[in-house]
């Protein structure tokens, strides 16, 4: 049995669902991998909690999963913070659970440095850093022999990048098309049923889909973000976000929608990646798609990505829980497949 | 660099395949991999080639490659076989492209745990041995420390164990449901467009698509030796062909039909299984499908397969070259994924 010690950072919506699924998982963890995976460190922005090595960790770690509060559990330490947790013997993986910054990565970013110099791996749902400095986390990764596991920032529990880079490998994709915000999908498939937007963000809003400041998604900066992580992880290159032309569904003219409708086509918002010659190209673009493209019928939620390849023609996944649950099993997805070896 | 030296065990359409692709994927597979990928062994059932360590190896693939018959080469030995290639040095995987014989999985199974014995690594398209002794294979390879790549027995281009293994890790899958069969699809295909079943069959066999005896494929064979080693590979059980219900194409009553037709829903051969208590379900049927299954649209040659889990919901992969340059695919991808680490 090995034993992984997890130093979580961010308690939110994705944070929550961690500590509750990796409590649902221990026995199957242990079970299915022989892997033992325990709290250490949880962390927030006004302090913390040490559960290793005492044995209270399992105590705790429970006392979380029912929903208790950072602050209400006794091993609370408002003076705890990043520096301090560092020193921590014991520490395996570090669990990015905060909110994703795409403009400079921080404070993720130094984290994240700090994490990997410290010899732990890093498995994020933080879009951020991965945007910044996707060149610089991989060769410090690589340099000090720890992994990175991606899949939280890059769709969740919709598999993209393992396909990308294992269901895949010596084939060569010259294109990857992806619906990778499930926000924006939910908006388009209820416009496509004669809503309009301002009715459906407001119904997604109300349903907790939505962000009450949705500008990330409906602009398409999370998607532009997700297509250019997962295009620079696969071909190992080093875009940012100037080199991606972006576009959002705020102002999709009547005309186009109707266009959709009378042909029977869907307009989905796409993450695109064409290999074309030596100027790829990367865009967020809201586009038209008949029923034979692989990712019609794609709706609601519901993600998709479709890479076309030299060898094997397109393959294709649908599917995965967009909600934090779905986030918190990609996580638990990384830290396994890192250990199983 | 590591160089692997390949066995090839049978020379038809897919071994044909799998030696144009290893040609035209030297250089790739050098660069992104830094693998050096070489044939050192082909075999058919009249006898063989040895190219290892010769250095007239690289020109035999080029010839190789570009059609020539093996009986044609300089180095063909008709009194090569199996037994003589256990004495070569220097061989690193065995690649088994002979015909799948469902029965008693002979000649192929012997040659799989002689092979194992060896020490080499099994990359196999041949779904017989893998339906009669998953066990005891996977035992042999575990205990003699070497690797068996599956995915060309299980629907080839399109991931399905991979998925499974890699991109689930941690959820729990409940039910597979899968169209894994692409001749049959096919077919199905065209009946939803009115043609009648022999005469759909003819078109497929004059496409090159359905096998002059389509036996195996029409009568649910093909697909239920499929989705029970997928079944078994994952869940390490081992249900064999007695374990699973086995229903074809041939008599589909055309109320059936008729009803599909009428309700806007398609009729699939499924491959199935449902976890169901401890006794789970494993069947081949004939299923109609409604237009929210995340299989429909999956028409023609196209496979595609659906994992339900308890925390990633849905995920299902569809795509996948349905021929044997796809199948060549699938086992160059295993071979790379052995050696990746």
């Amino acid at each position: 049995m090995k034993t992984i010690n997890i130093i979580l950072l961010g308690y939110g919506r994705v944070g929550k669902a961690f500590v509750r699924l990796i409590q649902e998982k221990q026995d199957f963890c242990l079970s299915r991998f022989n892997l033992h995976i325990r709290l250490g460190v949880v962390l927030n922005s006004r302090g913390g909690l040490i559960l290793v090595p005492d044995k209270e960790g399992m105590g705790t770690l429970s006392d979380l999963a029912q929903g208790l509060k950072l602050e209400e559990l006794p091993y609370w330490r408002p003076a705890m913070d990043f520096g301090k947790a560092r020193e921590c013997q014991d520490l395996d993986v570090l669990v990015d659970c905060t909110p994703s910054n795409i403009q400079d990565g921080e404070p993720a970013l130094g984290y994240t440095h700090q994490a990997l110099d410290r010899g732990w791996h890093v498995v994020t749902a933080n879009k951020g850093p991965l945007v910044v400095d996707i060149s610089g986390i991989r060769k410090k990764a690589e340099k000090n022999r720890v992994s990175l596991g991606m899949s939280g920032a890059t769709a969740a529990a919709l598999p993209t990048l393992d396909v990308a880079l294992h269901s895949l490998s010596g084939a060569e994709i010259y294109k990857i098309e992806g619906i990778l915000n499930g926000t924006t999908n939910y908006i388009l498939t209820r416009m496509s049923k004669g809503m309009e937007y301002s009715v459906a963000l407001r119904e997604a809003q109300d349903k907790g889909i939505a962000e009450p400041n949705p500008s990330q998604d409906v602009e398409g900066w999370d998607t532009a973000a997700k297509i250019l992580i997962i295009t620079n992880v696969i071909f190992g290159t080093a875009y940012t976000l100037k080199d991606i032309q972006v576009e959002g569904i705020t102002h999709i003219p009547s005309e186009l929608r109707e266009e959709a409708r009378a042909a029977g086509n869907a307009l989905k918002l796409f993450g695109r990646f064409v290999q074309n010659g030596k100027l790829p190209l990367l865009e967020t673009k809201l586009s038209l798609i008949d029923p034979s493209h692989p990712l019609f019928g794609v709706d609601g939620t519901q993600k998709g990505i479709a890479f076309f390849t030299d060898t094997m023609d397109s393959v294709t996944v649908t599917g995965g829980k967009s909600d934090p649950r779905g986030a918190a099993a990609a996580l638990l997805k990384d830290i396994i497949n890192i250990y199983r070896g």
